[in-house]
């Protein structure tokens, strides 16, 4: 919105682009610290700069990449330079040829540097870009380093302890089910 | 599960895995049309194959991708072979530089190309891979030349017709939103 010039929003715009309801928008942004105003809603600018005040990392937040395979190396390849503060400043993988290397800049580690890293780093974050059958393997040993967040590619559901946060990106399922679906739309389109 | 070899699954252990109610397993395998027997359980290659009857295009489903930079990229060297009849067989991009060249095996489009190649290779799917700001445009395009399914990894929710299934993949928002979580988790363990 501030790309497009706009200078105030009101919650009501706010919640059409997002699609949740206006009281939402409003709560919301009351936990961010920000308030608008009836009258004027609220200025885009400042509300940028309070929603980046909670939700940016202070300062770098180093993350782990476990995988440095074709995805591995797409996902180094998508996020650099992408967030300066969330940088990924470890990639660890289990084939020698790999280990020492750089990848898209970043170092590539054995796996057996896990620990080490992590600590000297100060990670708490990490990617999980391995094979399906590794995964759950990956994200224990990641979980034992310290690790509180995980984002895992692999098309399996991890289990964690209470408090790790997981988020799922799989490609290929979601892939495979808006191809479903379209072959159904045709499908309904062929029948009409 | 086969690879692990197992022969038969119970509907519970399946709920277990996939972290839904056994009675939820059974309704949808019964829509994919196979039975297991409650002694029994379901046989486990007989149960994938029944779920790719339903679910696998039954010939080579054609893809396209819109937006051949550095995500565009990521995107087909991963989803490459990986799903043999789920394939980007024509992309696109604005840039003249691309146009006409092949990247990971495909060719590359102008955009003006999308309507004649998308009815040509009868194309029902297509990814997004476009800066956010183009994102909502490039649907509209897509949609207008009979596109029904969309992989949107642009951080925007799309605007589109009723039936054509939209898939979001934000890399970038679920990398903030797990970094924002381990850095609460850290400072809890901090405090205590």
């Amino acid at each position: 919105m501030l790309s497009e010039g706009a200078v105030n929003v009101y919650s009501h715009q706010l919640a059409a682009r997002a699609r949740v309801t206006s009281a939402q928008v409003r709560r919301d942004l009351m936990t961010v610290g920000y308030e608008g105003s009836p009258q004027r809603g609220y200025v885009v600018e400042d509300l940028l700069e309070a929603i980046g005040k909670r939700l940016d990392p202070p300062a770098l937040q180093p993350v782990a990449l476990v995988g440095v395979g074709n995805l591995g190396r797409a996902v180094l390849a998508f996020l650099r330079g992408r967030r300066p503060r969330l940088a990924i400043t470890a990639a660890f993988d289990r084939d020698p040829v790999l280990v020492g290397g750089i990848v898209h800049g970043c170092r590539v580690y054995a796996m057996r540097d896990l620990p080490a890293v992590v600590s000297r780093e100060g990670i708490n974050v990490a990617i999980i870009a391995v094979p399906a059958s590794e995964a759950q393997a990956v994200a224990m040993e990641l979980v034992s380093t310290g690790i509180k967040g995980l984002i895992n590619f692999a098309p399996v559901r991890l289990m964690v302890a209470k408090g790790i946060v997981v988020e799922d990106i799989d490609m290929t399922t979601a892939l495979e089910k808006v191809a479903y679906f379209a072959r159904q739309a045709v499908e309904e389109q062929v029948r009409k």
